[in-house]
């Protein structure tokens, strides 16, 4: 089986780290950037390129969203299996006469950061039953968790990320805000930050809930309000409380 | 220096238990449930009472917000020193002829999660310099992290903790059910989520922002929308990703 990986990004970097560290080789690395490529050639002893694209049995398209078609469509192999990587596209935006998959890692990627990929779930996609069983090996072989996923099933999973992740860390930018205006370090908020989020491993969030508004504390709720002065600060206090007095029926 | 501490509480035990560990001794812990002020007095060998309150010298009343000033009318004496653990309540909430303070540790606590007090950030605010010096110093004795702080700047801690901590659990409770209403197991998301807190260690939040708002992917934004049909969801998604608009002034 000649896999190859068409991209240099985080995600082709861990994809190429996690797969070396499972002795499952790769064919090559393929993209425009060669210092990038380079680097994870270097790394985990892949051979790259910017020009020709080897053949192979399976290509993983790790570019980010705006780029997948135009990069699918470099593949002209026919009797291959073509995976994209995003949570937020169909397999159908791959261009080509090849078989069409989706290989999703839920994970936030930096090149800087060791993961476990162990822990990783793989969401997989494949148009027929050998397809997808391959899909569900590879990722078997880096991680116990590999779901397969439609289209449909992966909007809701990458809604569900938006929540947890990308608003999570939108709060973490806001809160950072209000106390650096006030001159107090936002690291002295890491451990209790680092704490509510270890917390959601052992309780269910719905049972971990704690502060003001569920308290139906309207003292504090009208302190805070007063306190705050930025128009986008304060659509998010109010948006927030409501959504919590509105879960627990207060 | 006799201390007591008023409560049973997560906050009185897991006080308790940071004094006990660097061999500060506690002459007292007083409260009404004798279940619970058992369990301290037990693991870290501290008397305890459901009726006769000790004379000391510094009083820690470490109950929940609702109950702090009821209970402060109990500390009868007078030259003494007596600080709440409220983050937004002021000192005056106190009752009676003493001195009186805050000794605010910045931190969730559950009896059965174990805590590395040395990270906890303590905020501390006194009348006079000798009492300050004094609650510094005993802070100091559990972590290096202490700060002066009045009531005004306790206001914007606790402003700062509902935005980083209360809203991000609420964001978690608000994903699982968008994932528990499609059969994805919430605990798949848990690397993610581990990973984006732990990421704002090294990265400044604001510079960690991912997401179809911030690249300005209108098409997966509408997408989501369509899929919320749950309105407080709805709101939510709306708010943050406008916020996030705003911030990067897209």
């Amino acid at each position: 089986m000649k896999i190859v990986i068409l991209g240099s990004g985080n995600v082709a970097y861990h994809l190429a780290k996690a797969f070396s560290e499972k002795g499952i080789s790769l064919d090559q690395i393929f993209g425009r950037n060669e210092k990038d490529l380079k680097e994870i050639s270097d790394a985990f002893d892949v051979p790259y390129s910017t020009k020709v694209l080897k053949s192979a049995d399976f290509y993983i398209v790790a570019v980010s969203d705006d780029y997948v078609n135009e990069v699918s469509k470099m593949i002209t192999a026919e009797n291959c299996l073509v995976a994209h990587t995003s949570g937020s596209l169909p397999v159908a935006v791959l261009e080509g006469n090849y078989r069409k998959a989706s290989f999703y890692p839920l994970q936030t990627f930096s090149k800087s950061k060791n993961l476990k990929y162990s822990e990783i779930p793989f969401f997989v996609e494949a148009d027929n039953a050998a397809d997808l069983h391959f899909l569900e090996n590879l990722a078997q072989n880096i991680s116990p968790h590999v779901m397969a996923s439609d289209f449909e099933k992966r909007k809701y999973i990458h809604l569900t990320a938006v929540f947890a992740c990308n608003f999570v860390n939108h709060l973490y930018a806001r809160a950072k805000e209000i106390s650096d205006a006030q001159n107090i370090p936002f690291h002295y908020f890491i451990p209790l930050i680092q704490e509510t989020t270890a917390k959601i491993k052992e309780i269910d969030p719905k049972f971990a809930q704690t502060g003001p508004a569920i308290r139906g504390d309207e003292r504090v709720l009208k302190v805070h309000e007063d306190l705050l002065t930025d128009e986008e600060h304060l659509k998010i206090y109010r948006t927030m409380n409501d959504s919590i007095k509105e879960m627990y029926e207060l």
